[in-house]
């Protein structure tokens, strides 16, 4: 059977790594990114055969992911609503009851939302990894088109990722204790020792432990910013229980 | 020269790593454990070359480490102030200013608080490895006694640890926010995902930050609330300083 043509949009960490891997079981792989440099790595290192722009590219590809920053996600999946309606698209973000529902309002009706359950501290093509994904979740959110999420989920097993389907609303919930939580921490860990006159000081003595806590520190903020705003309520409630146990702490 | 003997007392994780380091430098190492499997492990692992009663171990060492947990460290200053008040003592405990204290009033004189930077996730004599301390701060307290000072920070130095002087009430305040709020942020963090209905049956989910940011989370309880006990005030602080912060992130 011919391996469908797939487009990835956004050839950062994640992207960069789904192309390789794609382009590693045959697949041909059509790179878009708004920057030319990662473009460039990307056709260099092999994980994609052409770089076009997101109308050329929906017109060859069958199905397409959405790699970008997850707000950048939101208006691709509304501009992909005018340009290819019909096209299996999913995507990578982190938050998904946002642009689960602008698929659905704009009628991107094989849209299927998606989030890989790995990462890395590199950032970038440069951290990319044909491997990123080989054992790790891939959540998937429920959708009406059967097809499209079979599709979906035969190119994520293909590729060694657990492919699992999960309500949008009950994946934002889960992830704002299992993921955004632990990034903010991680940050007010790394604060509070800095603004402190006499942990400042001693930062250099700190154990591995520390290190490891807050080794998510260095994760690029912007990204996370926006993660952490479209998830807002969850966050919310999250860092709500938190503040509760460390008082309960005090 | 003659190296010293050397007795330690409680042969767990810290102790035991020590006693096998230094037993691996040529010392004679005593051991002295109240329980008796513990004693017989490091006996036949080489750690001690022989596991004595205090009193008894007291008689023959020219150094002695205490390393049971903090609140037995600081009842047993008490007892050597009594039965070997001119013995050169130091500790391994995560608070200094108690076990400082403790000491002073007791005048047991030449004691030298002592805080390793070091650890691991498995715990016990079975834990115990000669390398723990290589390239890792041995935090020490200042102290009137120089000489007792110079015979510690040679045998650290020796097994290849970093000896670093500070202030016991300047450690406290460091470790509170590099070492001791981080303990507590890990288990508030798997106690949070375990309590909310939708995160806690989706825990398998979790990427490896979660698992990075909980894995302190299995550190022995006991062990920690006495730690987070005995540094109540500095925690306390720390605590506060990371609650204002997740208050400005909601």
């Amino acid at each position: 059977m011919k391996k469908p043509v797939i487009a990835v949009v956004g050839l950062g960490l994640i992207g960069g790594s789904l192309a390789r891997a794609l382009a590693r079981r045959g697949h041909f792989v059509i790179g878009v990114d708004s920057a030319a440099s990662p473009a460039r790595a990307a056709r260099r290192a092999g994980a994609v055969k052409s770089v076009l722009r997101l109308e050329s590219a929906c017109a060859r590809a069958e199905v397409l992911f959405l790699a970008a920053p997850p707000r950048a996600n939101i208006a691709l999946v509304r501009r992909l609503a005018k340009i290819a309606p019909r096209l299996v698209v999913s995507d990578v973000s982190s938050v998904k009851q946002p642009i689960v529902r602008a698929a659905r309002l704009a009628r991107l009706d094989r849209f299927v939302g998606g989030h890989p359950m790995a990462g890395r501290e590199r950032g970038g093509f440069a951290g990319s990894d044909a491997d990123l994904f080989r054992g790790r979740p891939w959540l998937l959110t429920a959708t009406p088109d059967r097809r499209a999420l079979k599709t979906i989920t035969a190119l994520l097993r293909s590729i060694g990722a657990r492919p699992v389907v999960i309500p949008a609303a009950e994946h934002d919930r889960a992830v704002a204790f299992l993921s955004h939580l632990p990034q903010l921490v991680a940050w007010g860990l790394a604060r509070c020792a800095e603004q402190d006159p006499v942990a400042r000081r001693r930062l250099s003595l700190a154990g591995p432990a520390f290190a490891e806590m807050t080794r998510l520190a260095r994760s690029p903020r912007a990204l996370w910013t926006e993660i952490l705003e479209l998830n807002r309520a969850e966050v919310r409630a999250a860092i709500v229980a938190l503040r509760a146990y460390l008082s309960s702490s005090l």
